[in-house]
């Protein structure tokens, strides 16, 4: 997708990914984890977990969403300036194949990053054993927002 | 949205979609229950629940699309004959107002019915007290399947 | 959809409204006219025509597009203050029944309105005699901007 | 985005897309000629034309859907067998950029290869003499259909 090299604008834009994503009760329910995180970039891990499925038994497609929906939503959050909060406006999801796998690897990336709007790319691949495959993609638009009422950088 | 009124083609599309519910873990995982049902449509309700909030509180974005689906994909089940298994093929997601409230209640119905391809839409909305408003909509597109391999109807 | 009625920021809104929709070039080159305009809403009318065709005689899906993009646009420009701008971040159509008829109506409405994000509904309609028949729809997410280069309110 | 190598199913893959592109009444109307095709790709190109613009004078984001749908159709068509039709159900598009130059390059690749359903990727760039800036993407799902009335492969 000619994805670019981005220049962080925030210096501690590690930290303050790693901080909120801590802050995300939904991450730690579904057991995730940043494998990598670099500026416009990031990739989280998460574990086959039963409770997580759908009616087949495979990981429930909006489980998959929510993992990409904060996977983009932190690639673009670590290109934003420091009193930034992130907000997804929106996002939209193929499934492509079932998500059956041990575990689940999310990787998003910045495609293009504006003042107001950051619109981020991610897939998921399933992980059995060695093999890897891509079960599902995202597009999703993410907004800076500033000094909004319960809205935290 | 000019909603239609469908004659089921399936006489047990209470009993299958209920029993296809009962299946998804992560409908459990999340409190969902179905607070009603008919041909083509359906209403799932789930409370508040702090283990699926992202970073300022709110119930995730990508957990209100895991309602979304399981609900487009009911409202769509419930018109299929009784041989199909039903799968999501995409769906799209805006992000209208922060998820907070007490309870939420999400509410799908088919739009366009088809042999293969049947595209629904849903909308949350949360439940504050006596008040509601709407948070999120969906448009998603689903699919009968027979006779694959792992999808049982 | 659960629309609501909308009080316009600019008493112009009818004349910013039909000024911007003169300047679109491509409005023309469909054969579009407003046939009706209110604060947060609009329903657009053109006819069919050969030259905009896919490959099955059908209207183009990319054209209905169009026009629905322009109806989104307009329905949330109709909303914003005297010096806003409108431009389309994203939207998502779903292609519902072949796009064959006489002529087409589309029609949009405001579903969210936000100081920067605008979110609307359009609905395409074919014209047959006295039968219409919904044959796409689209969810878009408008923005309005303010003192940029090169796009003019 | 991973792309794979695909197999055509029908050794006529370039001349029945071709013949197909042909008859996209369109495609002729936006200038649209087809640059390069393979198994699972094609790349197409329009000049810029003032009949196809909006307001501020860009091309309208429904003309470069248009095109992108039609990339993204014949991406997938090049790999469907000799007896199958091509529909778009859905597509979902970001704008990413004003659509200003001087010609637009639009490439589509097939990213899920299905029997029924075939998930495509499209960019668009403008070109100003050597530069060129990717203003748009698409996600569109294309259905294969067989013997269906008024729907010619």
């Amino acid at each position: 997708m000619g994805i670019h090299e981005f220049e962080p604008r925030d210096e501690n834009f590690d930290g303050k990914v790693r901080e909120s994503f801590a802050l995300q009760e939904a991450m730690k329910t579904i057991g995730c984890s940043i494998d990598s995180l670099e500026a416009g970039k990031i990739e989280i891990h998460f574990p086959f977990n039963k409770a997580l499925t759908q009616q087949h038994g495979f990981i429930h497609a909006g489980i998959l969403s929510t993992v990409m929906d904060s996977a983009c939503g932190y690639a673009a959050f670590s290109l934003m300036p420091a009193d930034a909060a992130v907000l997804s406006i929106e996002f939209k999801v193929n499934l492509l194949s079932p998500a059956k796998g041990d575990a689940f690897r999310v990787v998003a990336n910045v495609i293009r990053l504006g003042k107001t709007i950051t619109v981020c790319a991610a897939e998921t691949f399933s992980i059995n054993g060695t093999k890897q495959k891509r079960v599902a993609n995202m597009t999703g638009t993410m907004m800076a927002v500033f000094d909004r009422e319960g809205i935290k950088n």
